[in-house]
């Protein structure tokens, strides 16, 4: 038997972390022969019904569930861990804008940071979940001092797999055909499903579908999609989150096949002009652990259009918080 | 590519269809390389939500999702289907006690045995989920009339994978150290959690925390288990209901593995002196898509107790829907 992962999950009475905890548990993300101790976290008022979910987990009986531990304190939930999806943000309310949101958030990201520094195990690798996450996992990467900038990531994996979904339905082709769909930038109503180099059954979607129809009906379902689940199901994303998050891990953890390409919101190098630091969503390839930007690519007018606004957005992110990055 | 198997859920888009959908898309019941088409059932009430469970459903990517139909017509539903998980049903108002609950979900199952009777695959596999579930069994084998009876089970895996987790964790062991720890009966409070043959790493439990434990707290809380998640979180089982059902039909479709047995409810022919034709929870073996009820057991004086008042309970159930029965 292999050592068992540590994995924390924060927000873990939430919808997303619950439909992600038994997925976890299942060994749909590590593989079936990877024993994982879940490591917790959920605020104060939380605790009760995350004491409902860990009776839950220990109800279904995975042989693969070698622990559950559960706390109201970063620096526990994080300890030696190997990998953190931190589901758990404030959620905007009504009288909220964006920056508002950001704000609110950026004390949890900075506390949640400092922890993982001090706690995490010096491999940890994190996905931030609970948006607005490009920012949040600025803000936590900058809180970590000692840990590798490339430790911390943000979630492009729904957008991704929402555009798949998309093309894939168009063709009347099944969503494992699709090839190199990817998105730029911030995860928001911004960022950029770029189709340029996506290809189905190895032909380019271009050729299949046409370009009037991706840079119409194809774009705008992708970026409204969220709201469209919540005007039909009477909730938001919840389980395709958590299978999203699932995904981005696998892959950071077994990597991408060959000749895939998946996005990640990673820190920046400044690569296609983006300013670097920035956490921003890029096509990469994935290998022993690390992600490489896709480098090379042609992009056309209409997509640096879209990929110059998200990145005025992140900069306007940035600068909201820039006191928490200091 | 193998052929994608057909998959019925009803209730798909209540709180444990939720969770089981997602399992069943990644392949967590059928094998990574086994494509499924989701063949969804939903009263009218449910559709819009159903709609929007979908939209995540297609949201997710799965490579093995081959197809996804959406219907309120249990006809169109079970059309050739392979596997059918029976999990909506009538939930008890505060008003109904246990006759009622079992009359009110009486016409449901006869309409579903029906339309499975008349559109289902020969070989179809049914899984009653939804409560009473043994009793809606029943009724659904007496409505299909072409089928065999065989083709019909009802769960009570969820109180196995209760019985086995507080096992576990009184001896410090994983789950998967846990066999042969089984359910006998009806899935009620008066189920039989039997942990006469049960082995923790191979030895016999009775061995490792003795006979009181096992009778007194064990008992209580696998019994009690339902309730106690729900004042914890909220919110009944949900999760852990679908990790259940995933149980139950992986173990159907893959066998279990030598010398390791199930609980599944069957139809009794009579073993171990329970009425012939009941829907009753055995030990058993599975292979080659059918289960064996494990012969010969000796059952000492305390089971036998408790076998024979569930066995009462199953038949006072079976006689309220007599008339659904003729």
């Amino acid at each position: 038997m292999k050592t068992p992962l540590k994995v924390a999950v924060t927000g873990a009475a939430g919808n997303i972390g619950y439909a992600t905890l038994f997925r976890l548990a299942s060994g749909d993300c590590f593989g079936k022969d990877q024993p994982v101790i879940l490591q917790l976290l959920e605020i104060p008022a939380g605790m009760k019904a995350l004491e409902g979910v860990v009776m839950e987990l220990f109800d279904s009986a995975f042989p693969l569930l070698a622990g559950v531990e559960t706390t109201d304190d970063p620096n526990r939930a994080f300890a030696g861990v190997d990998y953190a999806f931190l589901i758990g943000s404030r959620p905007r309310t009504k009288d909220m804008d964006r920056a508002d949101l950001i704000k609110v958030n950026g004390p949890i990201f900075t506390a949640q940071g400092k922890a993982l520094n001090d706690h995490a195990s010096r491999g940890v690798k994190v996905c931030v979940v609970g948006n607005p996450c490009n920012t949040n996992a600025l803000i936590a990467m900058h809180a970590a001092k000692d840990l590798p900038r490339s430790a911390f990531s943000a979630m492009t994996r729904l957008d991704q797999n929402r555009a798949v979904a998309q093309l894939a339905a168009k063709v009347g082709a099944g969503a494992g055909d699709v090839s190199r769909m990817v998105i730029w930038g911030n995860h928001s109503d911004t960022m950029v499903p770029d189709f340029s180099n996506a290809t189905v059954g190895g032909v380019p979607v271009i050729e299949k579908v046409g370009r009037d129809w991706l840079i119409g009906d194809f774009v705008q379902t992708v970026a409204t999609r969220g709201k469209a689940i919540i005007n039909a199901r009477g909730a938001s994303s919840a389980a395709s989150a958590a299978s999203a998050a699932i995904d981005h891990v696998a892959t950071w953890h077994f990597g991408t096949k060959p000749g895939e390409w998946a996005s990640m919101a990673i820190p920046s190098s400044g690569e296609y002009g983006v300013p670097a630091g920035l956490i921003f969503s890029y096509p990469v390839t994935v290998s022993g652990g690390a992600a490489h930007i896709v480098e090379g690519l042609s992009v056309d007018a209409w997509t640096q259009g879209k990929i110059d606004a998200t990145t005025q957005e992140l900069l306007a992110e940035r600068a909201a918080v820039a006191d928490l990055l200091a």
